[in-house]
């Protein structure tokens, strides 16, 4: 059985990686998410040079895949996993990059001052937070119970964004002086949307995993 | 070397439903664009329609693959091959989902009239359809110089992009009466910038089979 050993020990320094890739996503969206509150240009810049360790990493988890599956030609179950660890770290790797792209909005926006309200655009950052951490331990554990509470959270955060596009757009209409600014406010509300998307789908293929079947988590 | 044919066969199948998949998202595409112009919401529910036979496509697809994998065990650039077209299928789903996302503008938008110019948008749209072509069959021949052109044609679409921000935002200013129709352009601007970056994923993971080392074509 030193063969089956083996694997489950490289099946662990893949979800080791995971995790990693994972700490880092949330670490750019929230440090991206602060630099825009604070307009701290310096952190956005931060932010961006920093995506670049989660797009290595995701080279390397997908290097160790195709080592892994050379090795040990997986198949059923174990396949299954090693193929969602393939698709969930190129979902990670997305987010990150929506972390990026608050950062460059952070950026454009610079110092220019607008009062319109953005808490809804932090509940959503708050919430897929909580919701990378759910879906990533529904696939790794296993837990359906969580896979599908993402799917409840992300009914949430669409909520909470289409309150922001109301909320923008209204303020837009009074002060078109503000476009600029406010054209990113949007973009920001439509990145964390589509981060909180993202993470839908990790959770989807967690459930997959897990039930054996394809999940809609969105409906 | 029945298994050898076999497998030949197999992959042959695979390629037939990812082109499958690119022509669909391509009417996906046009037809989207077709009805944001025309202002034809019944187009527009088709397109969105339409996509769940793209979303249908893509679990076959990935169904394909577990069962090929389990069956064929292959190894070496056997394996990249059908990891490529595990990733490439996934990015082809994402790319009807613009058009889906275009479908959806097109719907808020309604029957409200704008004079600004859409000229840009346009570009983009006829440049991604031929991206997504050059993309998949870079994969599908090997062909390096498809992967490259695909590039240089990203430039050319981020460029279109910008063009057609300055021009939605100048006139927004102007016409703050026309928010909600100009937001969505916006947005529509944006499904078609991120669309494009879609496809150099696709002619980077051609690129990654072809060369055997990662590129990135976006810089």
């Amino acid at each position: 059985m030193v063969t089956r050993e083996s694997f489950h020990n490289s099946i662990k320094e893949l979800e080791e990686k995971m995790k990693t890739m994972s700490d880092l996503a949330i670490s750019s969206l929230e440090n991206a998410f602060e630099a825009f509150k604070a307009k701290d240009v310096e952190l956005a810049l931060k932010v961006i040079e920093e995506d670049e360790v989660v797009d290595d990493l995701e080279i390397e988890i997908n290097h160790f895949i195709i080592w892994l599956m050379a090795k040990e030609q997986p198949v059923a179950r174990d396949l299954r996993r090693i193929i969602g660890a393939l698709k969930i770290s190129s979902e990670i790797e997305r987010i990150a990059d929506f972390g990026v792209n608050i950062a460059k909005s952070t950026i454009k926006i610079g110092n220019s001052h607008s009062l319109v309200n953005i808490t809804s655009l932090e509940k959503m950052k708050d919430i897929s937070v909580i919701m990378l951490q759910k879906g990533l331990h529904s696939f790794l554990d296993g837990d359906i119970k969580l896979a599908e509470e993402v799917g409840k959270l992300d009914d949430e955060v669409d909520d909470y964004s289409s309150e922001a596009y109301k909320t923008i757009t209204g303020y837009l209409k009074e002060h078109p002086e503000e476009t600029d600014q406010l054209v990113q406010l949007l973009l920001i509300n439509r990145y964390l949307e589509r981060t909180a998307d993202h993470i839908t789908n990790i959770a989807e293929s967690a459930a997959y995993l897990i039930k054996g079947q394809m999940y809609d988590l969105n409906s």
